[in-house]
């Protein structure tokens, strides 16, 4: 039975993730890269090690010694972390210090890079995570009316670009004004800022990065963040098809209906020929 | 003497362009485009005529009954307000009905051509207002840090890119992270956010779209957003030399080393060398 490591930052990700592991016969290491392991995620998992982030010595000693050559980086972690008061190994230290721009990828890409040095793999999290990846189409019953599909094909061209730059990976929009940009903030303060600012009638546009590294990142939704859009009025969450991950699925779709926000996971060639057409800078603000 | 008209909007301004106006030897028009005149431009001014903006009609035809053919748009005028409760009439609804996205140049482009069929020519804010955008160099005793100058360098960047999608012109960065980057909230909102996100340490970059129009929307500072910054705990704040309306510079400066925040006016010229650089994805995270 191989080993695979689990890196578990947070939210119930690392569940899933080590679920589906444990169902495709893997023996299940966690790390709780938090300092902490949930304790239905300690029960999934054969072996299960709160390790705090910083102290990144000693989670790579762990790795060895339970011969982990293959891991999984599942669950967010806030970069702000890093920043914080959180103790920092010299390990963890010389790694950021190496780093110029010390943006999400930057970030994540030093830690990956320094477990490579090590022997150990960090694979796509689309490996254990597929069946909730689901494909194009609106989930809800609730469909996005023209104004929102409208305001998805110009939040998805300028959260494409925004993610292009590493920066977030969502924005806020209403009637074909940008409200909020994520940036260090994350996606919560951003749908909750945006829908401050429109008043009712925001759309949320979440996308993959133009070239998502599937190892990490990959946007999630959960019951969380559609709590947090009801609050602020949005009227549809437009997703990436196929690269967002989708937590509690079926519950997800039934509160989303209940309170009348349209879910929609798009395919991104749906939507750029009129994209294109609309982003033209000239002949715009005339009589027609 | 020529008539001029400023369509004035918040802020000082519009004063200053009056002044500059009549020291040139023009009959200078003032139309408040919020529906008020300050007392001091109404006496700079050889005619003012209070009017908001939603009443475009009527703007429309005491310009032309003024004889008004240059005018210049002076002032922030905040887009929100078209979304909001503003009383519009026929000629401001076609105006707006025929936009798509309703970002900052496509409306304000929408009225300058409006203005154009009648006839109008809007002019370069730069006409009136170059003895106010310094060119480059560090206005404070006050000198950013090397740390800040990698900050600059990386907000430049992302900066720039963000204007160029017409979203925002301002991000705060924090030793290599973007902790802010500005949306329809405006300039001092994001300022506010970005420091409540650095803890201290922040630095703000304020850049010039990339092709500025000079007509309208030109990147400005002046005590209010310095004001902002300091309590942010904003440690150097860069603009674009040359590009950037410098309002009430010499107690601006004053006031920015009294609390120790350094000013910068940047030619991106100085910057982008090393910009190109530090911005290659591969090689970084690694030890050195």
């Amino acid at each position: 039975m191989p080993t695979i490591a689990i890196l578990a930052g947070k939210g119930d990700l690392p569940l899933v993730a080590a679920k589906a592991a444990r169902n495709r016969g893997y023996r299940v290491v966690v790390v709780g890269v938090l300092g902490e392991v949930a304790p239905a995620l300690a029960q999934t998992a054969h072996a299960s090690y709160p390790m705090p982030l910083g102290q990144w010595q000693l989670i790579i000693d762990v790795l060895k010694k339970e011969k982990v050559q293959d891991a999984y980086l599942v669950g967010g972690v806030s970069k702000g972390l890093l920043f914080g008061r959180l103790q920092l190994d010299e390990r963890t230290q010389r790694l950021l210090a190496g780093l110029g721009e010390k943006n999400d990828n930057a970030v994540i890409e030093a830690f990956v890079n320094d477990l490579a040095q090590e022997g150990i793999t960090v694979r796509p999290q689309t490996d254990l995570m597929e069946e909730i990846m689901p494909g194009p189409g609106v989930l809800t019953s609730r469909q996005p009316t023209g104004r929102n599909w409208s305001d998805i094909r110009y939040g998805w061209r300028i959260a494409k670009a925004i993610a292009g730059l590493d920066i977030g990976q969502t924005v806020v929009v209403k009637e074909g004004a940008i409200l909020a940009v994520e940036a260090i903030d994350g996606t919560d303060a951003t749908i909750s800022r945006g829908g401050r600012l429109a008043q009712g009638g925001g759309v949320v546009v979440k996308v993959a990065k133009p070239a998502q590294d599937l190892r990490f990142d990959l946007p999630t939704i959960g019951l969380g963040t559609l709590e947090t859009a009801v609050k602020a009025g949005i009227e549809a969450i437009a997703m990436e098809a196929n690269k967002t991950l989708v937590m509690d699925k079926d519950a997800l779709i039934q509160r989303a209906d209940e309170v009348g926000v349209a879910l929609v996971l798009v395919d991104e060639r749906d939507l750029s020929p009129t994209c294109e057409q609309s982003s033209g800078g000239s002949g715009r603000g005339r009589d027609n």
